[in-house]
């Protein structure tokens, strides 16, 4: 690296770190050169942390992120023939509804491109969960999508390696360097991946809670207004719902067992939590796509987007009709006390699967398709001392005790509930 | 590296992150880990940057400093027969003190183990003047450095390689990542060299104005103190001397350049401002070492240092009596107008000799010995247009534009001339 670059990128960094803006020509100039490696990862770690400290104003997030999308390539699909729509969530404890939402909304009209990724630490991730369809593959072509999105009208794959490697890059190194909780930074990480894929539209489903990346509806109001401002800023339609994470979603967490609950929901079925999110994220994607005619709670529980997802899968390799992989060891967790119960906590749930073997601590790390927790009661029921609560699913037996540590105080049982708050707590848009 | 380790370093780089304090054990275990490589240099850019951000207290930035000096080794000098005691300089534009006042206060009976520097930048080093006199080399063993202090009683040597290496890679660090200018930083690594080099006394000569790397008296002030603080915490009596650097110190400018005027000072000459701090330095460090019954002035001006200068030189290989370097390329700056000079800034100063060759921008880069500056004319002097105000000296005479282009507006002539600063601006003490 020259000293020229060296001093540059030296400038850069201390712009922000002194509380300066950075001009358009910094951004682009230190996300092509570091890019490129001309940059440096300790010089970029740096900045990253000026930026978490410092902040950017919405006109240096929005170059921050257009800097991004030129790293690499844009996807188009003007011609699958119907209008596109995505949503992305910003994680959850059970939150697999990407499942049935992308079939449901093919079933409606719209072409749902959804270039996904995978699960870190406690929150799930879309491509490990379908991964445990036994056949299935995650990595498509451009031109594999574009033909998918024609025929099927959905597809749910993993983000081609062309697409904002900037921000591939950059999110490895936010990852080991304690600067990933900036919303400037997740922010434009989040909309210039769906900016170049090429949606022409998109509905952001941002959490709140203890499950969730933000903890508090303020943080993750902010977020929310950010990323609908970038996607307006590009032209991209956006619009952002803030929904519950303080408990888990559904009954299954776990990648098979999520897998399974989400077909039960496409056949009609499945629990009121999931259907109502699937519903509710789905109506913002078909106003987005032109499509408010449609009714999309009527569709799902007419079973209409289950062959939508019995030929998405097929098309990916996958066989939806095989047994979904079964964990070798399952035992109960029991209630302690008789009562109602009262709480579950997210976060809890979360690391008690990421333990028994769903998640996984780093991008490298494998995860077991069969682990997880399935919630055998929901928030309000009655309880008896001794009655089974929930199952602990795993291929490796010694990480229950774990799992149970994790548990520890998170299922509340009260003389009563108190109310169990709203799923969707509030919708931004432009 | 594996992810345990990479969980502990975000640890310590969200703690300091979100304005908590590192622990003694978080210090201890980051910068061995850095120093080993386990702590990547994106990890503790990141971590630099949010402690010049969010700041260290006293208690983090003497655990820091010790945990410095434990990375590598600590010299002893208890059996050289006198008191040791040294001096240490931010930096400056013409400071080439240590090379009178290290024989100085060995005539008057201390020991002086002083372990320097290169150059960067505007500020000269050390090192880089003395390489100036054929023979002589910087490079000596802990065995060397001993033996020459037993018998000469003063050392001008380079830093050993064993002597606090995460200083040294930590540093470089810094100059490539925009966060050299933390007082927490700049103390400890300060201060981690000079209790590792082993010696029994400290003075500092922290520098304000222009030509410093502290510009303002109250940064300069904050960072005496918190390095007099350090120097108490670690059992090393030591004292800071602010002084002034908005004019250069002496008439020359360069490493050949300031080695001849340290050997006119050392002969009893040479120009006043050099003379009074080397002599307000010495009376200090004569204190710490137990010596205060002796008169520097007097020693200085009685030529009595002389010989050991000779000496010093001579045991490092170099030959004191032999003609130094010479410039190619010798051209005038003249008086636009007749006056008084009124002023002369340190910094410009600083960069045209920098650009004339006698300094680096990065340290692997060469030094011109006789490439500098030489001023022609003393502030409050009156001066006729036309007359020569200083001498461009250089190998190089392609430089010699870039250096009058740095020493625009630099020299002023007007009708009087303010009262001249105090060089000694104040006394920090523990």
């Amino acid at each position: 690296m020259g000293r020229v670059r060296v001093v540059h990128a030296v400038d850069v960094i201390t712009t922000k770190r002194d509380g300066g803006r950075l001009s358009d020509e910094q951004i682009d100039w230190v996300l092509d050169a570091f890019t490129r490696g001309d940059v440096g990862d300790e010089q970029m770690a740096a900045l990253a942390m000026a930026i978490l400290l410092n902040g950017m104003d919405a006109a240096e997030i929005s170059r921050w992120t257009q800097a991004m999308i030129d790293s690499g390539d844009v996807l188009t699909f003007g011609d699958v023939g119907r209008p596109t729509v995505d949503k992305h969530s910003t994680g959850g404890v059970g939150d697999k509804i990407t499942l049935p939402l992308a079939p449901l909304v093919a079933a409606c009209g719209a072409a749902v491109p959804q270039l996904s990724g995978r699960g870190l630490g406690h929150t799930g991730g879309t491509l490990d969960k379908l991964e445990s369809i036994p056949g299935w593959r995650a990595a498509l072509s451009a031109e594999e999508i574009a033909a998918q999105l024609a025929d099927v009208g959905a597809v749910i794959c993993a983000t081609t390696p062309t697409l904002a490697p900037a921000d591939r890059k950059l999110y490895a190194l936010r990852d080991v360097t304690g600067t990933v909780e900036s919303i400037p930074l997740i922010a434009s990480s989040i909309m210039s991946k769906k900016i170049a894929e090429g949606t022409g539209g998109l509905v952001l489903d941002v959490k709140v809670g203890s499950g969730a990346f933000m903890k508090s509806a303020d943080r993750a109001r902010e977020l929310a207004a950010t990323m609908v401002r970038i996607g307006t800023d590009h032209g991209l339609p956006t619009v952002a719902l803030l929904t519950d994470m303080s408990v888990p979603l559904g009954r299954a967490i776990g990648n098979a067992l999520e897998v399974a609950e989400s077909v039960e929901v496409l056949r009609g079925g499945g629990p009121a939590d999931v259907i109502a999110l699937t519903v509710a994220l789905a109506r913002e994607m078909l106003a987005l796509a032109g499509l408010s005619d449609v009714d999309p709670a009527e569709v799902l529980a007419s079973g209409a987007a289950f062959p939508v997802w019995e030929r998405m899968i097929a098309a990916q390799g996958g066989d939806p009709a095989a047994a979904l992989p079964v964990a070798k060891h399952v035992e109960p967790v029991l209630a302690d006390r008789s009562g109602v119960l009262a709480g579950c906590d997210a976060l809890a749930v979360g690391v008690a699967a990421w333990r028994l073997g769903a998640g996984r601590a780093r991008q490298s790390d494998a995860v077991q398709a069969a682990a997880g927790v399935r919630l055998l009661v929901e928030l309000g029921e009655p309880v008896e001392a001794g009655q089974p609560l929930l199952e602990l699913h795993t291929d490796t037996p010694d990480a229950v005790p774990g799992a149970r540590a994790a548990l520890d105080g998170a299922l509340v049982i009260a003389a009563e509930a108190p109310a169990r708050a709203a799923l969707v707590l509030d919708a931004i848009r432009p």
